[in-house]
């Protein structure tokens, strides 16, 4: 079918987001040196930014890699061969903290969650339990591929006690500027994250900070390119020990000072409306929400109910109207539809986005009053 | 000293090299999503697009890291602990295998080459013959820290003769579209480079490209990030396997689509004809060349002669022209300067980096005509 004039394509998939126009444009100028004072003192402004949106009390770092970088840089800084882990696994993405901590040769005891639902901190400890001396343990905040919110704080705080030396590692890619983020309140000795998400921005930079207790801790292990010792000390400095992504950074700089003239508070508390809003609405459509709980404010995972082709809906949203929504990987494929409003989304952003699926569930033969979905949500902002 | 008015910072560094606006502009289109069929097709045709400038006859990858990543990549694919290796260690690159292969517990024979000195192939088969079952050899093609051009061809033929089950593997980073590269026909078994230097762009692509022989020879070793198979199987089909920088492979389809419009050979023969033009210029300008022959045609280094201060001409090319020329790294600080005419380089642009160095010198009060520099560059071109 061919699309009505002046329809752009818009991303409303859980990464990556919306970049505004202030944050594309930064990356124009070309005339930075990556090894100038210039650009070293962009690099650590940028990393000391990052620095309340990690709640952390030391300096995150910036790597060029994408979140899994940052999630191997975790791994084989905090990790030696043979050391005992918990990988908590609610989805696609705790399966790859699982699938690296068994590349490196960890010994690893897994807990497993139903797709759409989150562990909880009685099986982190009962899982930490099972080891004699855990070293780590490994999360998500979000669980991207689910739509469904860890509970973080609570887990983190409940090992923290019964564990004291255990690190709690998570991996925020998807939640941060979404979820609350104090790590070093919180317990948390490592926290990941990725620029495409809640930055409102490309894929290419990957964020990971540790905490005190973590950076007295690192492991002995063969590495190179994500030796964060290494990285520690050249970007207190701005000086990235490889060749930093210029134009990514540029981008990044624009990004956060965007985050903070809005104030971190007020990113998180409009994910949160948009969060509940975006419920809301798929419940007035008659819809039903995929996680069974722990909702995340980042994405909305929609059930495709039966009488409903979800890989037809997630194509016709795209073809007809341009709005790039994700559908569920691997066997959650044509099971459910992810709607993210995550990072640079206004209100306005978010309505277009359930007005998008509204009239596609219309063409597609999905029975509901026109309309009610963007009320439901009106009303609940 | 005032800056004259409408002199904009340029890049004369090796590295990141100037950006065409064409190639810069393709990354404002921020509606393209990473799992999807427009990006896959994109993906797929860098990739083909990267074949003829390796000269390989299998598909390049793209990583989503610095050129150090694929360094990495190269070490941890190609070699297990314990493996012997040489390491052609003609500078700061050269060094960067070296620490790599310890790093990563290979047993390695080093032939360092004096600063300003490529080493040859009598000295390589020396070294392997050292060594009971060498496993591979790893070399620059262009050592970026002192401006030259290791005899890489040779090298190739000569190692592939004696050592046939020699895994031959070059670092191109800096090399690649401004000297020839056919890594099947040379016989070399890994090429890998960066984003930011032939190919006009930033920094954060890197790319690598393994013979048919090296992919039959991946060796066991722990790895996730960089595990070359996974994505060789994923990016046959335009899938990384970790989330690509979209907005730097939109840079890249751009800068390729330029490069293949103007030719490969036409592209090597300029950086020919712009590295004998900088070399007659400063002849003229009574200077001295730094490297004792090899000399590369990616980047022309002076040496900086007695009664001249680096550091000054470096920062006074910079504050007053608005010009970014390297100096030394580590022990050649200041001892040499070093001027890049890779990459998106016109003739025009040659010449503008080698009057700001005259403009510089004269400044400084070093004794020659003014325009006897660019003089001898355009009777050269």
């Amino acid at each position: 079918m061919k699309r009505e004039p002046f329809i752009n394509n818009r991303l409303f998939c859980p990464g990556p987001t919306p970049v505004p126009d202030r944050v594309k444009h930064a990356a124009l100028d070309t005339s930075l040196y990556h090894r100038s004072d210039d650009f070293y003192a962009l690099f650590l402004d940028c990393c000391n930014k990052l620095k309340p949106i990690f709640g952390s009390d030391t300096l995150p770092l910036i790597l060029a890699a994408s979140g899994t970088g940052a999630m191997e840089a975790a791994m084989v800084n905090l990790t030696a061969a043979g050391d005992e882990v918990v990988v908590l696994n609610a989805g696609k993405f705790g399966e790859r903290w699982e699938k690296l901590a068994k590349a490196y040769g960890c010994n690893v005891e897994v807990v497993r969650s139903p797709a759409g639902e989150a562990p909880g901190s009685d099986e982190a400890v009962a899982a930490l339990k099972k080891l004699k001396s855990p070293r780590a343990i490994f999360m998500q905040a979000n669980e991207t591929s689910t739509g469904v919110r860890l509970p973080y704080e609570d887990i983190a705080q409940t090992v923290r006690s019964a564990f004291p030396h255990c690190l709690i590692v998570v991996d925020a890619i998807s939640s941060l500027c979404a979820h609350p983020m104090k790590m070093e309140k919180m317990g948390i000795d490592c926290v990941v994250a990725g620029s495409q998400k809640g930055f409102g921005m490309a894929p290419g930079l990957a964020f990971i900070a540790l905490s005190s207790r973590a950076w007295k801790s690192i492991s002995k292990r063969e590495r190179f390119y994500f030796d964060l010792e290494r990285e520690r000390k050249g970007q207190e400095k701005g000086r990235s020990a490889w060749t930093s992504p210029i134009s990514l950074v540029q981008n990044l700089s624009e990004a956060l000072l965007l985050i903070h003239e809005a104030g971190i508070d007020a990113v998180l508390a409009q994910h949160a409306r948009h969060g509940a809003a975006a419920r809301a609405a798929v419940h007035a459509m008659g819809l039903k929400l995929f996680p069974k709980g722990h909702y995340s404010d980042a994405l909305t995972t929609v059930a495709v109910p039966q009488g409903l082709d979800g890989q037809a809906l997630q194509n016709h949203l795209k073809s007809r109207y341009g709005a790039v929504f994700a559908g569920g990987q691997d066997e959650l494929k044509g099971k459910i539809l992810r709607f993210a409003h995550l990072g640079f989304v206004s209100r306005f952003d978010l309505l277009d986005g359930i007005a998008a699926l509204e009239f596609s569930l219309k063409d597609l033969g999905w029975r509901f009053e026109t309309g009610s979905g963007v009320g439901a949500a009106m009303r609940s902002l």
